[in-house]
């Protein structure tokens, strides 16, 4: 096989990162490829989402982040749920049972410091040469974007649901 | 229906910009809302992105853009195929058969002055109260940023293809 598998990082404020990801499972889908995602906080696949994933048997998602508080009173049992999904991750990235790991919202688990950067990078660099890494999420910490091969800022130029009190709508927020 | 539908813009340098309109759609395909994609320029959804909509009744795809020669010599033709489109894509965005129309790389068409915003920020406030609006491609022009609801900048700050010679790659790039 002649690939060569990419780092890739989708970070910024703006929207689109998760939908992105979700687009590249899905095109990734239609060529037969297998995805595994990796959802580190709960919540930010919807609906709709997933029942759009339902239609690919090559696309596995499985959520991690149930149960994190955010509260500095419970940093430790934070931390203990991210290493404890990080365990998983890990060895998928390492195993190579996929040709693309999403590992969607890592970014807010790193800039959290539940996770560092090192142990991410030491798997995605022990990962098997042909599998694509695509990390997501806000405040993608700078080592994350010096080691990525691709690195996109999705920037928020105007948002509706902050800027006019708009309600979120199904099939497009969620 | 209490849905309001949104005109959005994913512009920018960077990538992901029809990777999110392709997750955009099957998402809102996910919850069975009926989703139009107009492609301005052809070649933009290739192989992995087509294969994944076919799994989708209510996602229709047409290419609007073959033809384009994008040279000075022959700018009154290539200004003759872009409103072709656009009678069409105007039509559909009025007519409002669909739930969310994707105007996927429009903004370059806009950008190179075959069509004016004028005429598509028109269809846009012309069209049913319902209806969610997409349009994608770098260099949206001023007057559409000012007029959409959200509008995301997917800002290149890394890309491999370029920076190191790195070859596309299927499932990813396709």
């Amino acid at each position: 096989m002649d690939t060569n598998g990419l780092f890739m990082v989708f970070t910024g404020n703006g929207k689109g990162k998760t939908t992105a990801a979700l687009g590249m499972a899905l095109r990734a889908a239609g060529h037969g490829l297998s995805v595994l995602i990796l959802q580190f906080l709960k919540g930010s696949w919807k609906y709709g989402e997933l029942e759009a994933l339902k239609r690919f048997d090559t696309v596995t998602i499985r959520t991690l982040g149930s149960g994190f508080t955010w509260t500095k009173e419970n940093l430790d049992e934070d931390r203990r749920l991210a290493r404890e999904g990080w365990e998983l991750a890990s060895s998928e990235i390492r195993g190579g049972g996929y040709d693309i790991v999403i590992l969607d919202e890592i970014n807010v688990v790193l800039s959290y410091g539940l996770l560092s950067s090192e142990e991410v990078l030491g798997a995605v660099s022990d990962r098997p040469a042909r599998l694509h890494v695509v990390a997501t999420g806000r405040n993608a910490p700078e080592e994350l974007i010096r080691a990525a091969d691709l690195v996109t800022e999705m920037r928020e130029v105007k948002h509706p649901f902050r800027d006019r009190g708009v309600k979120a709508q199904k099939g497009i927020e969620f």
